[in-house]
């Protein structure tokens, strides 16, 4: 090893996921995205709607509409999509935290590891959660409509990356789906998967995770797993 | 090969589960779960509730209140499997059938293929499913109501064989979850998974599945993987 490789690499930034990683949204989101298909008389099973749950609200549209063999105008498209904001608020009472997500940020920040949030949901969508998380206003947070592309592009990502002044090759991507994962591929990070939002592990594996966990409280029971130092 | 191994096996029987395999029913009842342990205090996420549907309500209650380090009596328990029942009532008019069920169902009947429905649930529970399946009278059904214990034990799918008159080891048993298959191993029949439950294709494989489709309407594509003739 040359002596400018010795010395210490930073601690790892975590970005993080939001519904589904530290937000209990999934199933919810499932049921509203189906209320809403229904409705353009689009008829897709639940598994398959939450196997899209991840992508951005434009490309996940697109793949519900490749699979049902049906073509919207861009005006029904953007009706789709409020009418399922509609369909999940009906249903955002019901939304809790996941275990030990609170935990999870707050050893993050104690060991002063940098963290922020990346959702492919808009901002006006991750209110509600980020309220429920009881999170400062300046927790950085990118949502859909800070970036052009979101997951599986790796636009979100990267702009987080950039708001926290890391380096994508030292950071942790943290999340459900494999849009999580696939974009934290791209963007050349490590990608650590949860099974909180329902996916399968294989499908978490075989999508790149480096590791996978249950859930927040799990993942913070492994952090040396991931180079976090002095927990 | 001697001469009297030489006949011919009869065509197998199917012994399907309902929920997850022929009815899109899953996602309503891990809300309707969380709904109901809620009214007792009980907190766990929707996918560790989802990967226990399929257990019969008694069993399914049992691994709720272990893993949630909760004790109830056994009125209390009753009560919960009551709540549940009515909150996945309030959601059972957003319940379809899953892609290809009536298909399935009806090729083999055409081929002369022997099958029942072997559901972990009530009898009154499985009377809304079954009318919108439209299925006759006749279809031989067991229910929980049937059988001392259900899934992952194997009662429910002996009992389903026997009412076909049909040999255990000429079954298979199609179900979109670990216990339908844990239970066809126990049964010593051929497990066949389904997606369409939501649970990973490994979780389904590592159960014993012999093979994982999509939905009915895949197996119904698929049918002389299992061992159908004359399609």
């Amino acid at each position: 090893m040359t002596e400018h490789n010795s010395k210490a690499r930073p601690q790892p930034a975590f970005l993080f996921d939001l519904d589904g990683t530290l937000i209990d949204s999934v199933y919810q989101h499932v049921l509203a995205w189906r209320e809403a298909l229904e409705t353009e008389d689009i008829h897709l099973p639940n598994w398959y709607i939450h196997r899209r749950i991840g992508m951005s609200g434009g490309l996940i549209v697109h793949a519900f509409l490749r699979e049902a063999k049906r073509k919207l105008d861009a005006k029904e498209i953007a009706r789709l999509q409020k009418l399922h904001t509609e369909a999940f608020m009906k249903r955002v009472e019901t939304v809790r935290i996941l275990p030990g997500a609170n935990d999870l940020l707050e050893t993050l920040s104690r060991l002063g590891v940098r963290w922020a949030i990346a959702t492919s949901g808009s901002r006006e969508g991750a209110e509600q959660p980020l309220k429920l998380l009881g999170l400062d206003k300046d927790v950085p947070v990118i949502t859909r409509d800070d970036v052009q592309r979101a997951k599986p592009d790796p636009d979100l990502f990267l702009a987080a990356a950039r708001k926290l002044g890391a380096s994508l090759e030292d950071c942790v991507v943290v999340g459900d789906s494999i849009w999580d994962l696939l974009a934290a591929q791209r963007a050349r990070a490590l990608g650590v998967g949860l099974l909180s939002g329902g996916f399968g592990e294989d499908e978490l594996m075989n999508a790149g995770a480096y590791r996978v966990y249950r859930d927040p409280a799990d993942l913070n029971m492994h952090l040396d797993e991931i180079g976090i130092r002095g927990i």
